[in-house]
């Protein structure tokens, strides 16, 4: 059993989503929550607010293994800009943890869950509840961060079948 | 005497620049080097890097405070991304160890040290050699490192003349 931590980064809030999964790819729903990221008085506290509950989680929940998704990428390089600050301060708070980190296209996450790269957020809303047997909709960005977690979970069982370390799962900065 | 740790961050090489500052004013050199990030061979690993690298030397120097520079937003969504990530982290790194971090925009830093807040490179550079009493060219991330140290320097001093608390110091999020 491999238990893995999915993060959706965003500088307001930062969705987090935990799953375990077996060595036949059977996943498991343990938790998720946001992490709200507004009540800080300063940005680097809103920085620590998201280092603080990830720590939390992690001590909480012994994650094996993260999975984070690579964010959406606007015109805006203001946007892009914090968000790429969430994203640094979150995968720092992981591997300061001595965590793997792995990374996923939104567009990956989309096509191994749905089917299609374009799908649209309800729909994996919609698909992230039902292969985690969840009641009620699920928060957008819960469901993101839950979705992240599944698609490494699979791409794991998947290099395990091929017999390939579990390393291959990391993914090269582009 | 406070001790002033500042961080121009970038997503290859992140620089860096210690100085003391006294009650009057007067800045003293400490340290400066680049943290070199191009070495790690996934974008999480990178990351881990400048946080090894930024934690160290919160160790070996004991730094009271950090000052950091609102990069530079160019109008590439990619570019502001990666530096945002590296800025994220490195904040991150920061107030993981309880340090204040506040944050200068670059305009600010070349109108205090220069006069002018559309400065070049090489005048930023000069300058802070001259503050510093160094010798030799430095480099261009070193010196904006030290050159953010010292504005935050002349920041702290202002305000504990005019008998603000040093914390006004703290930059809010934009």
């Amino acid at each position: 059993m491999t238990r893995i931590l999915g993060i959706d980064p965003g500088s307001q809030r930062t969705g987090v989503g935990i799953i375990d999964v077996d060595a036949t790819g059977k996943v498991t729903h343990v938790h998720h929550q946001p992490i709200k990221l507004l009540d800080a008085e300063s940005f680097p506290l809103r920085l620590r607010l998201l280092l603080d509950g990830l720590w939390a989680l992690i001590e909480q929940f012994s994650p094996d293994e993260v999975a984070i998704e690579q964010v959406f990428l606007s015109n805006n390089a203001m946007s892009a800009l914090k968000l790429g600050q969430a994203r640094g301060a979150a995968i720092a708070a992981c591997v300061a943890r001595d965590l793997p980190v792995s990374e996923y296209a939104a567009k990956e996450v989309k096509l191994g869950l749905v089917g299609s790269g374009g799908a649209d957020k309800s729909q994996v809303q919609h698909m992230v509840g039902i292969m985690l047997g969840l009641q009620g909709k699920l928060q957008a960005d819960a469901a993101d961060a839950l979705a992240v977690a599944i698609t490494h979970a699979h791409v794991r069982v998947s290099a395990n079948r091929l017999g390939v370390a579990t390393r291959t799962a990391w993914r090269k900065s582009r």
